[in-house]
């Protein structure tokens, strides 16, 4: 793996699971040989909690070093179309970015998310493809325009964690919010539990529709009780259209999750969620609810990562 | 000390200035052992220079590892409220938050200014007390609302160092200012000098009383002049009105700060400072200032209350 | 040197590039034993990345800690007035910032660009002439109004790597942007070159001479094409006007680098280049491009300048 940008990049998603949930399990314990004296350098041109202290904590399980950079706010507005005349509000090309940052960093972890109007800069992952493109070491996604790996393989790791058998139903539904939002942490979890061991069903509206290239050959129902019908696992997340493209048409349905549409499945969220938005408060204080051991996955997915980077990147 | 977000958290205010002034001493002879493997994470919700640096050199001092985040600016919108519907600006909930931090750190040090409109908000110390309730790990304040716990305690210990007599006699007075501020640095300062071995006199015009649970039988006079006779420490801040609250009266006394008015005592401020508004130049540049000495004793008694923090954990 | 803010600073410049071209080598095998237990506080008053990561970089080889601040966003506003009555903007006093900072570090780096409308606060380097006055441990400009000298060793670094003769012919010319911008960069180049064994010719529009002060008895021609005749190193830069200052007059002559221009000659830049701006594609993805380069010597170059303050220091 020489940059963990998509769930596709990785080699055995199983495997990944497995090493990651191992490395879990040492702690503090660690060999750091390898990672010591490396260092990890953040660059987020969005806000994040989760994303950025998860990873700042893993690196310091491996004994690295971090420098972390609110890069759209302390840094110089970068370009990325090739050919340009820089003589408007760029100050930098990412050829030099990339490059320049790469000499200071092992890895680099960059977070951008997608833009939801202009679809082709987003379907091509522009800001990390360039970044991964003229870098010189491994460029790890702190979530991009279309995926957010690192939390695809920390709920992998939580189902895995809490599963009772060997093959779960897994449901991805969509729910409501106020806002646009991208639509990355669904593509990646669809692509990762297509690449594990569970029966996965999708639902949302109609008007909801997934990226078909992600969907695939996954059952989809727009029905959303017909989809919980014995689910291990309920995996929820709100996301704009796919098409047209980052719209949010009204929907007549009630997909708001609630502990009696719930019943006894696992709740999960990969968080910030709205409370009695997108599910009822019962639901998040309830015992069945995973979003915080989710949350803590994070650091060990991120510590997945950046051992796979540095040991590629060799 | 589960938390150390009000100076009555102290369960002994004498010994805890005792012992950071010890831990002080041994400056990077400092034993590791306890905290080498455990982490700081400060969030911001206000801006800092002091608090922030000084917090962080403490850890540094400890061998700790350090997050800094300004979480205003670069995380999520928090709601402390529960029930309610998020349907509007607020994107996380503090329950999800606290619980997800804590996974990330061993203590958690939050900075959260007060309203000065809300006064029931501001009374609750809803932020601080908010993460204390829904965190796991020790939450530290790095001033609430109504409190300055560490900047108590290391004005305490930069009384204790350079008193010059068994029980000196301790002033706080309130100076002008341009801007409408907490009563956070006040209110901690008098708790804690009513649990030091000195004699407390506060001086204030009658518009800006504190609130009468803090002042409790302090002793106060609205005549800054009587105040100041003999008294061997100065300290000076401003607050606005508690009652109405949050308000600026205009007042009639000149309480500015003067080296003709100090005569002989210590001066004390938290900083920062406006000169020639709340103490003239002279009085800060004089050496009888003891602002510089106060500042260096945050780091030391932020050193203090991590380790507490971390020892009552365990 | 006890600060290091302008390239006068430096006893033996010629020195202090061969030294720092040796610890260049040493890589992670330096010795610690100076540093380990030393704090850096790096304070932004402007935004920046290739400075702050490659000093943070920097601070990370010599094992020590380090504490980042956008002091313009999370900090208080600084006044740098003597004698002011502080009722406006400014919450704080420089003389209070300094002497509370060096407390909790030991090295400061600041960054504080121009104003390029006051000439007076600007050419007295108001900022950081300030903080090292009012400071108790070295300052480190991490580039101010008038020099950026950490930019000008690690350039010089960079012309010792890859000359080719004893004496090289060094050209610093000016090139078109499109916004107002400082000296700082072609000012510490000139007095760094003017101490380096070379061949210096300056080049620029007579609108844009630069300081009489710092250009000295330099050679100055506004022909570009006649500057670049054999020249080996190509250093380019825009900057405004000094004299009106701060402006940016039209100019018929096209500055602008291209390849055929340069021939043989090495290319340099500071970054952030506008591309097809300053310099067109051309140049920036051929061979004769160095500025990936020196942006790696600014790692080195900070290294060495924080040794040699600690050890002045001590």
């Amino acid at each position: 793996m020489k940059h963990f940008i998509s769930i596709k990049d990785l080699a055995d998603p199983k495997k990944a699971v497995q090493t990651a949930l191992a490395l879990k399990k040492q702690g503090s314990n660690l060999d750091h040989s390898m990672t010591a004296d490396k260092v990890l350098c953040l660059l987020f041109f969005n806000n994040s909690l989760r994303t950025r202290l998860s990873t700042e904590r893993a690196a310091m399980y491996l004994g690295m070093k971090v420098m972390v950079m609110q890069i759209s706010d302390t840094g110089w507005a970068l370009e990325f179309e090739d050919g340009v005349i820089m003589n408007a509000d760029k100050a930098e090309h990412v050829k030099e970015a990339a490059a320049v940052v790469s000499q200071y960093a092992d890895v680099i972890g960059i977070r951008a998310f997608p833009t939801l109007t202009d679809k082709e800069a987003d379907l091509e992952e522009r800001v990390l493809r360039a970044f991964a493109r003229y870098a010189t070491v491994p460029v790890l996604s702190l979530e991009g325009a279309t995926e957010h790996p690192l939390q695809a393989l920390a709920d992998a790791m939580t189902i895995e964690e809490h599963r009772t058998v060997s093959r779960p139903k897994v449901v991805l539904s969509w729910a409501p919010h106020v806002r646009t939002l991208p639509h990355a942490v669904a593509n990646s979890f669809v692509l990762m539990m297509q690449r594990q061991e569970v029966d996965l069903v999708l639902t949302y509206p109609k008007e909801y529709a997934l990226d078909p290239e992600v969907v695939g050959n996954s059952k989809v129902t727009h029905q959303q009780e017909e989809a919980f019908e014995g689910a291990d696992f309920v995996y929820v997340k709100n996301w704009s259209s796919f098409e047209p493209y980052g719209q949010t048409p009204k929907v007549i349905d009630d997909f708001t999750i609630t502990a009696a549409k719930l019943q006894a499945a696992k709740f999960m969220h990969c968080l910030p969620i709205r409370r009695n938005v997108v599910a009822e408060d019962a639901v998040l204080d309830g015992s069945n609810s995973l979003v915080i051991q989710q949350a803590n996955n994070r650091t060990y997915s991120a510590l997945w990562a950046i051992r796979e980077l540095l040991t590629a990147a060799k």
